[in-house]
């Protein structure tokens, strides 16, 4: 019969691969960590996914496990692969994308560029990577951070003493460059178990308080070797790391022209969501034919230029009220995706695609569309 | 909170408006005839459409109630009018894709233009019909057809002979001229309850044994008046007739340049799933926008051609076999869409869409990607 899939975290982006799944034929399970989750019309299970006995219960009626975030443990996940679960992406390439410092290691291994970087474990080391870096540095709590969380600008070795503080034994933290970038921009790759894969063309990525706001596929005035570059560097890590399913690559464009890779993600993206109107595959329903060892589909463009824009949630008196429906009235051409959560300040309750041969409308069309949530 | 659309009938119309509604943010919620049906995952009740107890229950659970077909009876439809649910379309306007008779004469008193068309109630009065089409006439039952069933080309009115044998009392048979047509089309328009519209481009259908095998969108070689004609005989019906959602129009083109009305739906329709990827907004998502009296959503093509093949149920082992497999690996630009039906020969258990720059080549890859399943 179908193929179950089964997804462990139950937000907005296991809510959008339920789309995909319905015309896929993929019967899509979710172990939600709430009742009345994003992906709630999907959940068969309710329970925290740090619980080997849940997630074993769960991982028993699917054929493979997939996930909306990355949290699950890697004690979790390597049970699994013991009891002969297909999990997708597994434990080993996943590790890279739940600790900063593992993946800033292994990229060096191989030879992807990437910001200066450290360990720092002390004062000391930190005010010494400083000293190397001009005075100022980023750092970063190497596990659970999204969205800006545990992410700091420092300037001075005591305006990180409160993390060093509470570092455990062997613990570190990860301090980076303070890369002079011009623009962000964004990879993705999607990859099979088997090995086969296909690369999305590199988007730019505008962020503000350290969460996405907006993305532009592909990326305005991207030249042939900024492209291959890009593409290369997805490439490399969703091989060397083993990823299957979908990678994000966020990476920095520098004054000096250089590519440095700053953050990973091993699952759908923000910086993807452009695909689902914009794309003749969008990037749930590649990340689901990955995860179930399915051919791959093209990734080429509906449109010269598509535009994603979140919406953040402000003072929204409810999912479809009257700012959805003048949103709709004045701007007929925008895709409006809602995540079905309860609107919060800062909160990313949904987003707004466009798609079209003008960059300058699309973009302009996105922003109108999305301000009604304002 | 959310909207709550009620769909009565759980089949792949059904189905295909589940995508929509969770990128909408709609609580679309299925009254299904029996488990296991192609949108059981949004099924929330099972029972019999034809029951009012059963369907009135299904309604206090939703703020609209709106169709996967166009069986319920009208006593059924007008008791929950009277309880003041909301219907879309309501029972006035499904009358009329309900009994083929009462569209016929209707459609006569819109000036619309249609075939020349009799009720007859006796052998009689058929032969009369036959003798003043020059011998020849297309029968059919005015109610419960579908996909070929209840239609017959007789040439002689012994041909019907069974039929007008099995009238009760008031009832009689559609008899129609037998169009010379040299192509059929179909005419999309979407439209809420206050008279809000917009229509789809004519695309081109071609039958085969009754059902509807390929669609192309736009038509072919449709010149300015064509389209013109089109377009406004399905405004036309849809304002006269008082349609609130999707309403198709079967079309003859004949080869005295008429065009001419063969069939009505009140809901998505197969000659509009080529809009699910081919157009800024597909018809399951404009079907809800309208009924759910939302905005309507720009028709525009995505691309110059869309091109739908449906996977009529052949041997196939499997939902998602390896016959599912070969087709996207080898036609990656295919996007296949499945309705989780068991297959048997001649059921539409899916279909294909492909849209491009070049109609030859979405021609080929649709109709190579679905024989897969042949």
């Amino acid at each position: 019969m179908a193929l179950r899939v089964g997804v462990i975290g139950g937000g907005q982006l296991a809510r959008m691969m339920i789309a995909p799944a319905v015309e896929l034929g993929i019967d899509l399970r979710v172990l939600a960590e709430d009742e009345g989750m994003s992906a709630g019309l999907a959940a068969t299970a309710v329970g925290d996914y740090r619980d080997l006995a849940t997630v074993r219960a769960f991982a028993e009626g699917v054929d493979v496990i997939t996930f909306d975030h990355e949290h699950v443990p890697q004690d979790v996940l390597r049970a699994l692969v013991a009891d002969g679960v297909a999990v997708h992406p597994g434990p080993d390439a996943l590790q890279f994308a739940q600790d900063k410092l593992a993946m800033r290691a292994r990229l060096a291994d191989l030879g992807v560029p990437q910001p200066e970087w450290a360990a720092v474990r002390s004062v000391a080391e930190l005010q010494s990577f400083l000293d190397a870096q001009g005075g100022a540095a980023v750092v970063k709590t190497p596990r659970g951070g999204y969205d800006g969380k545990g992410v700091r600008v420092v300037r001075s070795a005591d305006d990180a003493r409160d993390w060093l503080g509470a570092l455990g034994e062997g613990e570190a933290l990860l301090a980076e460059e303070l890369v002079p970038f011009v623009r962000e921009l964004a990879q993705q790759v999607a990859r099979r178990s088997g090995g086969e894969m296909i690369a999305y063309p590199v988007v730019e990525t505008v962020q503000r308080d350290g969460v996405c706001a907006e993305v532009i596929a592909p990326a305005p005035a991207a030249g042939d070797r900024l492209v291959e570059v890009a593409e290369g560097i997805g490439r490399t890590i969703a091989e060397g790391l083993g990823v299957t399913g979908m990678l994000a690559v966020e990476l920095f464009e520098t004054d000096d022209e250089r590519i440095l890779v700053n953050e990973l993600a091993m699952r759908p993206h923000n910086s993807g969501h452009w695909s689902q109107d914009g794309a003749v595959t969008g990037q749930f329903e590649q990340h689901l034919r990955a995860v179930a060892d399915l051919p791959l589909g093209s990734t080429a463009p509906r449109a010269s230029w598509s535009v994603m824009v979140n919406i953040l949630g402000g003072p929204i008196g409810a999912t479809l009220d009257e700012r959805f429906a003048s949103a709709m009235a004045e701007h007929p051409g925008a895709k409006i995706h809602t995540y079905g959560k309860a609107p919060r300040p800062g909160r990313k309750v949904g987003h707004v695609n466009v798609a079209g041969e003008d960059l300058d409308d699309a973009v302009y069309v996105a922003r109108a569309a999305a301000a009604h949530f304002a």
